[in-house]
């Protein structure tokens, strides 16, 4: 018989989550009913957003109960189906949450085809966030061809995306990460145009120096000063995407809103919000599309793998502090 | 031979503009010379944007050059001309400054007409407050019937024009302000569904009372504490219009961003930036309907008419106070 390890969510994080704010636990995993599936996940993606929805209040989805396995996709194999839209053996993403295994009746699952691309990368370029990044450029920040697109948290599984597509469209792209490395891997691996490291240096001077026109589309998913300096730096009608805050995120002193937002008056630019999930409706037209963009080299993609399920809470808190590049996963043991 | 008083500007001021900011001088009135105008200015207009074109640095138009007549937007009647563009005894609205008679090359200097309407409205609803609030409402806010248009300032020459409009548009129109008499006058005199009075009272209560269904389009006159407020109860897809930031203008502390800003993520909302001047090309076009309106009665203009050009320091400061209702004028002695 085979038991299943779950994470719930038990107390609302102040601050930084920690491993008391979950209970770790075994239940059995059982049979599947009529129209059920199981599926054992394989791996299990950790992204900023996860932070948000442990906090009580209304939000764009509503928040994880008390005492509910932790929400977070998930991809994984079908070990057993009562439900005729999967079959044993089915490659899947989903909301599993942060289990070993998940039970459902396969509403949300979605079959995946691991010869078109690796699993992990259905939870980052082919998933939400790449979905997050395609939208969000695209409709939003609407990017015109010689703009310059600049995005923060740009080694992020967002971000790398972002600064791609921003090529692939014919614009200038330019990552603000934190650190050498980071940088290093947007200029020379992805293609940056440039990379702004914001933790040694000055923001202000390489958002001057890389983009002398001043900056046309800013994609944000930081908040804090990095946003607020970018501020000073739009240009005429900009467009700015607010996909998240992740500097944020874990405040427990109320955010900080972006001072310079009569930058916005000066230069008549905007400031929108995006929730990837208004897209669900276009997915898999953008997955096709973005699945070309890998097949032909031009859209590279980087997960961040740590095997070890136990240790969710500490590997989930390598987000917060910028430690992962590219897709942060979990990789379940087991098969 | 007649004698020109003026404010020119020989401080920048911090906080409050105050009369040593300013040097109050006369000299001779001259006569034109080939192609040029003399106007005698009888209604100065008096603007909240005036305190940042005060200030160093680049915004939408280069600030006031210390030892400059002050800006100011004003109406008056030609003396004498030698521009064939005009004639003596003519009445123009233009950019002549804070003096009482103005010799230009007759540029920026528009012809109105007294029997349409009086001077002072074309300082106000029929000038560059009607202008801002009809497009800001109009292009960047775009209502739909049906809507709740939330307005701040809204007792003051945009304000008014703001909710008049959205109520023309079939909208529900709601303003904040400041004070019992403002609120009376915006439900009773000018239509608006329901005014809030920020100063007496909760301003979140009020918005909730009042716009049940939340707030779909949001004019900001004032930044600060109110757009913080007005923040929480946007709708998905809010248009906030960013006009102006009238609170925070004479901080000599940074500006107060908007905290709740990642509500705009919540609700796919966008916040936008607007400045009068990119509409000149269709000010006329504007002008006119607006007039259509009030003709018909369904658009009431208002000023605030303060004799006396000596205590334009002091004047001037009714804005920041929150002392004026409707548009705020100097009327000029003489003819």
């Amino acid at each position: 018989m085979l038991t299943n390890r779950q994470f719930k969510l038990i107390a609302r994080p102040v601050g930084l989550p920690k491993r008391t704010d979950f209970e770790f636990t075994s239940v059995p995993v059982a049979e599947p009913g009529a129209g059920e599936v199981l599926v054992k996940v394989q791996y299990i993606s950790l992204d900023p957003a996860m932070r948000g929805w442990m906090n009580e209040g209304k939000s764009y989805i509503p928040p994880v109960k008390l005492g509910e396995v932790m929400r977070a996709g998930a991809a994984g194999r079908v070990l057993a189906s009562k439900n005729a839209a999967f079959a044993e053996g089915d490659y899947v993403t989903g909301w599993t949450g942060v289990q070993e295994y998940s039970l459902s009746d396969g509403n949300g699952l979605v079959r995946v085809d691991p010869r078109v691309a690796p699993l992990p990368v259905y939870l980052g370029t082919l998933g939400m966030p790449g979905m997050t990044a395609y939208f969000g450029l695209l409709d939003i920040g609407k990017p015109q061809p010689g703009d310059t697109v600049v995005v923060s948290g740009a080694a992020g599984a967002v971000g790398t995306v972002v600064g791609q597509i921003a090529k692939i469209k014919g614009c200038r792209a330019i990552g603000i990460a934190g650190g050498a490395d980071k940088c290093r891997y947007l200029t020379q691996e992805l293609g940056f145009d440039a990379a702004i490291d914001y933790k040694s240096g000055d923001l202000k001077e390489g958002l001057k120096q890389h983009c002398p026109q001043g900056v046309n589309v800013y994609f944000d998913n930081v908040g804090g000063d990095i946003l607020d300096t970018v501020l000073t730096r739009i240009t005429r009608g900009a467009r700015i995407v607010i996909c998240g805050a992740i500097s944020q995120y874990n405040n427990t002193a109320p955010v900080k809103g972006p001072s310079n937002y009569l930058s916005l008056l000066v230069n008549r630019a905007s400031m929108t919000g995006m929730v990837v999930f208004d897209y669900t409706g276009r997915y898999a037209l953008a997955a096709r599309e973005m699945a070309g963009w890998i097949a032909e080299g031009k859209l590279k993609t980087r997960e961040d793998i740590v095997d070890g399920f136990d240790a969710f809470p500490e590997t989930l808190l390598r987000l917060f502090k910028g430690e992962n590049l590219g897709k942060l996963l979990i990789r379940v043991a087991g098969d």
